[in-house]
C-alpha cells in the first residue's frame, strides 16, 4: 500500500490564525497529541521569528516523541548575509531538530517586490541555505512559497527555484498554494508539469483554503504523484486556514486506500480534533467534515427513517472509523422517530402510540421556539421526559434567591454574594456564599443548602459554562435585553452532563441550568443506588 | 460569456442544518435578499412535508420577486398512488410556483431498501411525476438523489433514472452527491460519462460537503459541462452542509470568467452572507473563504509588510470585488507595522520611532494574554491608544455600583435593580434603574446619571451583546469562575462601534464594555463638534 506522509503545521502556520493564541505549554501538549495520532512531521515553529517560538524549541528539547519528527521552519538566508552569518539559519540549527524546513520564493514577483532582490540572487539564497543546512542536519525540506502563482506567471523561474533546492540536497519539494487561489484542475496540471521536469524528486503539497479547495487540491496532488501533504488540525491557519488534515487523512485512508497514520490511529481523529480545539480555546465547528458534531447528525424525518434501516443510505463512511458517532436530532423538524430514538438512547422504551410521545413533541417544539435547544442539552431533555412520563423530580423546592454585585473601586472586581432559600423535603435551608461572579456565588450557595441532605453533591464539579445571546430577540428589545441561553457542563466520577437555561436575565438562565444539573445528579445517584 | 445558473436551497436543504431554525418571516426576508443578490432559483421549501413549509408558500404568494424564480421541492409520487391522487404532488401544485423540483432515487439501494419497491417501479415514479407536473407548470427540474453513489454501484440503473426524467420533460437533470462522499476526480469522470449518454441534456450539480470537497466538486462539474450549481449561502445544510455558494459564485466569476449573478451583484456577497447568518442567528465563521472576517486578515509581521507593498503578494483576489475588506490584525504577533497601520486607520499618524508605539505594543501583548482581543473591539483599542498618547478621557469618574437580582417565585424572572454613583466633572450623580437583567439595569442606571450632562447619550442604542467564556481559565478554576469576555456593539445615527471587557465576573466585564462604549460616544461627539 502506498504511503503518504502527513506533515502538520498547526503549531506554526496554524498559529497564524486570527483567533489562535497558543502558549508554550499549549504547544507542547498539542505536539504530544499529534505524536500519539501518528503524524509523521510536526512543524513546531519558527525559532528565528519571535521569542515565544524560540522558548518553545528550548523547552521541547527535554521531551521525547514516539514517532513524529519535529521540524523547525524558517526562511532562506538574508541576501546581505552568508549562511554562516545568518541569524535565522543559526536559530534553526540551535533548535536542534532532526529536520529543518526552509521556505523560499518561487514567484518572481515576490523576489523582486517583497524581497527587493534580483531573480538570480533569490536562487542563490535557496541553494546556499539548503546546502549549508544539509551538511548539518538529517533532513532539509524545501517549501516553494507561492509555487502555483509563480508557475502561472513565470513557469521557467518557478521550476528553477525547485531545481535549485533539489540540487542542493532538499529531501522533498513542497509546492505551496500560499495565497490559496488555485483551482483543483490547475493544481493537477501544475503537478504533472513538475513531475515531468523533475521525475526523481519527492513532492509534497501545502494548500490554503482561500477558494475553499484546500482539501480537494491536496487529494488531487496526491493522486498526481505528491507523497506528502502539509496541513493543520481543524484547518486552522492564516486567513481561511490551511488544508484540514482532519479531512485529508480520512479521505486518503478510507477512499483512496493509501496509508497515512494507519487505521488504528484514524479512530483517534475526532478526539484529537476536539482536544486541540479545546487547548486552542476555540469553539469546534459543528459542521466540520468527519469529526464535527453534526457530521453524522440526522434531522429530517425521512433521513432518520432511512438510516435506521441502513446507515449507508445517508452516511458516506462508518462514523466510528474516525472516532465519531451517529446522532439523531430533536428539533421542530423532529418526528416521532426522533423522540423514540432519543428516549431509547436514554434508556426509556416508549411505544410508538404512547400519548407521552405527542406530549413531548409538542413541548419540545414550543420550548425550541423560545430558544431552548435540547439537541445540545441531553440532561435537560431527560428531565423534561421524566416530567412528561408523570414522574417529576422532588429533591428540593425553590423559594428565593438574592444576588448582589457591589463594586466600590475603579480597578477592583465587584464583591459578589448570593443567598438562596430552598425547601428540602419540608426543611427550609437558607444559605449564603460569595463567588467570583453571580453564577458562581449562586451555585455555591445552592450546594451549601443541599449538601447536608445529599452529601454526594460534593463530588460534582462544574466543568464548562457557555453563554449565547439569542440575537433573534436583539432586534426587538435591544442589545442587553436579549434572550440568553446558558449551557452548563457538569461532571462527577461517573459521567458528564449538559443542562440548559433560557431567559432575558442571564442570572435566571444560569440558575435554571444549575438547578437542572443538580436534579440530574441526584436522580442518577438514586438510579445507581437502586441497581 | 458562458452563463451558469445559481440555484439556492438555503431555505430547504440549508434549513436541515442542525443549528438552523427559521421562522416564516425569516424565510421571506432571506428570499428577498437572495433575489437582490441575483440568484436565479430559490428553492423555498417542501410544501408537502410539514405545516411550516406549507404556511410559507401560502405567505410568499403575496410577494413579488424582481429576478429569482421560486421553486417548490418534493419527492416523486408514492408508489401506491397515481400522480393525481398523490398528496405531495398536489401540495406542490398548490404552492403555485412557476418551477417545481422533484427528487427521485437513482441509486438502486435506495429504491429497494429505503422505499421498498421494485427498480422498474421507481423509474415509473420518476416518469409519471415529471410528466404530470410538466403539463401543469412552466418548468420541472429533476434532482437525481444519490447519483454519484448510484452510478458507482449500478451505472446502468443510474443512467436509466436520468433518462426517465429527461424523456418525461425535465428541463434540467441535477446530479446530487447526497452523501457527500464523492472525490473530485470521480465527479469529473461521472459527469463526462453522463454527457456521453445524454449529450443534449442540461446538467446541474448538487454537492454536499462531507468530504470537504463540495465547492471543488461543483467547480469541476461546471468545467466538465454542468450549467447549474445548487448550494446554500454559507454552506448551511444537513450534516456538513451543502456546497457553499459564497465560495462557488466568486470562483466561477473571478477565476473562470463565467457569468453567474454578475459582478455588480458580486459586491453584495459579503453583506448577504452576514445578513443571512444574522437572521439565522448563527455566529459567522470567521475563516470562511471570500466573505469571512478573516479571509483577508493578515497577522504575521512578514505578511503585513508584504501586502503594504502589493496586496497581490498575499491576497488571491481583490477583497472589494466580493464586498469584503483587507484587515491588519493586532496581536501578540503584531509588529510595529500593525500598530502604525491600525492607528492610521483610526486617524492617528504615529511616527515609526514614536515611543508610544512601543508602549502600545507592550500594553497590547499584556492585555491580550489576559484575554482581551482588540482585533474585534476597535473602539476599545482607540481608547487604549488615546491613553497611551497621554490624552485619557475624563467625562466621568466611577465611584460605585450595586446590582441586585432577587427571585422570589419558581416561575418568575428575578427582579433586577442597579444603582450607580458617578462623578461628572465634580458633580456626584447617584441613580437607580431596573432592567431585564443585571447588565441592562447597569447600562440604564449609568445613562440616567450621565444624560443630564451629555444629552446626546439618548441617541445611543445597544445593538448587540456577546459573551464568551475564555475556557483557558476553566481548567484552572472550574466552570462558573472562568474569565469571561463581553463584547458590546453600540450605535447612534453616525456609526456603530464595538467595545470589550474581560473579568472573572460577568457583571464587571459587561461594565467595562459599557463604560468604554459611553466614553467612545462622548469622545466622538466632541470630535464632531470641533470639526
Amino acid at each position: 500500500m502506498k504511503k503518504i506522509t502527513i506533515y502538520d503545521t498547526t503549531l506554526r502556520d496554524g498559529a497564524q490564525a486570527e483567533e489562535l493564541n497558543l502558549t508554550t505549554e499549549d504547544k507542547i501538549r498539542i505536539a504530544h497529541k499529534l505524536d500519539e495520532l501518528g503524524i509523521h512531521y510536526i512543524e513546531a515553529g519558527w525559532p528565528g521569528s519571535n521569542p515565544t517560538d524560540k522558548k518553545f524549541f528550548d523547552e521541547i528539547k527535554k521531551h521525547t516523541f514516539e514517532f513524529a519528527r519535529l521540524t523547525a521552519f524558517g526562511s532562506t538566508h538574508l541576501a546581505k548575509k552568508t549562511p554562516a552569518q545568518d541569524a535565522n539559519l543559526n536559530a534553526l540549527l540551535a533548535a536542534e531538530t532532526s529536520v529543518i524546513t526552509i521556505f523560499g520564493k518561487s514567484w518572481d514577483l515576490h523576489a523582486t517586490t517583497a524581497l527587493g532582490i534580483p531573480l538570480e540572487r533569490n536562487l542563490e539564497l535557496i541553494s546556499n541555505s539548503i546546502d549549508y543546512l544539509c551538511q548539518r542536519v538529517d533532513e532539509v525540506i524545501f517549501d516553494a512559497e507561492h509555487f502555483f502563482d509563480g508557475y502561472k506567471n513565470n513557469p521557467e523561474y518557478a521550476l528553477k527555484a525547485l531545481k535549485a533546492a533539489y540540487q542542493a540536497g532538499a529531501s522533498r519539494l513542497i509546492l505551496c498554494d500560499t495565497n490559496g487561489g488555485t483551482l483543483t484542475h490547475e493544481v493537477a496540471a501544475t503537478i504533472s508539469a513538475v513531475r515531468k521536469a523533475l521525475p526523481n524528486a519527492s513532492l509534497g503539497i501545502h494548500a490554503h483554503n482561500d477558494s475553499e479547495m484546500a482539501v480537494a487540491n491536496s487529494i488531487e496532488a496526491v493522486r498526481l504523484g505528491a507523497c506528502q501533504v502539509q496541513g493543520t488540525i481543524n484547518g486552522y491557519g492564516e486567513r481561511c486556514g490551511n488544508a484540514n488534515l482532519c479531512s485529508v487523512i480520512p479521505n486518503l485512508e478510507l477512499k483512496m486506500g493509501l496509508e497515512t497514520i494507519g487505521q488504528g490511529n484514524l479512530e483517534r481523529l475526532t478526539s484529537t480534533s476536539h482536544y486541540i480545539s479545546e487547548i486552542a480555546n476555540l469553539r469546534p465547528f459543528m459542521r466540520q467534515p468527519f469529526v464535527g458534531a453534526s457530521a453524522f447528525a440526522h434531522k429530517g424525518g425521512i433521513h432518520v427513517s432511512a438510516i435506521l434501516k441502513d446507515a449507508k443510505t445517508y452516511e458516506h463512511i462508518i462514523p466510528e472509523t474516525v472516532g465519531n458517532e451517529q446522532r439523531v436530532l430533536l428539533s421542530d423538524q423532529a418526528g416521532k422517530s426522533n423522540i423514540l430514538f432519543k428516549a431509547r438512547e436514554l434508556g426509556y422504551e416508549l411505544g410508538k402510540n404512547d400519548p407521552t410521545v405527542d406530549l413531548l413533541l409538542r413541548e419540545l417544539k414550543q420550548k425550541e421556539s423560545m430558544g431552548y435547544e435540547y439537541s445540545v442539552a441531553d440532561a435537560s431533555f431527560e428531565l423534561v421526559l421524566l416530567e412528561a412520563l408523570g414522574t417529576p423530580l422532588n429533591y428540593f423546592r425553590f423559594q428565593n434567591f438574592f444576588v448582589v454585585d457591589a463594586k466600590r473601586e475603579e480597578d477592583a472586581e465587584p464583591f459578589t454574594e448570593a443567598t438562596v432559600i430552598v425547601d428540602v423535603k419540608g426543611q427550609v435551608e437558607h444559605t449564603a456564599a460569595t463567588g467570583m461572579g453571580p453564577v458562581n456565588a449562586l451555585d455555591r450557595a445552592l450546594r451549601k443548602g443541599l449538601e447536608r441532605f445529599y452529601p454526594k453533591l460534593s463530588e460534582v464539579k462544574l466543568l464548562d459554562f457557555k453563554v449565547r445571546v439569542l440575537s433573534g430577540a436583539v432586534r426587538d428589545t435591544g442589545g442587553t435585553a436579549s434572550f440568553v441561553r446558558v449551557l452548563i457542563e457538569t461532571g462527577d466520577k461517573h459521567e458528564r452532563w449538559t443542562t440548559m437555561g433560557v431567559s432575558h436575565n442571564i442570572i435566571e438562565a444560569s440558575w435554571q441550568a444549575v438547578v437542572d444539573s443538580v436534579n440530574y445528579k441526584l436522580f442518577k445517584d438514586d438510579l445507581r443506588d437502586t441497581l
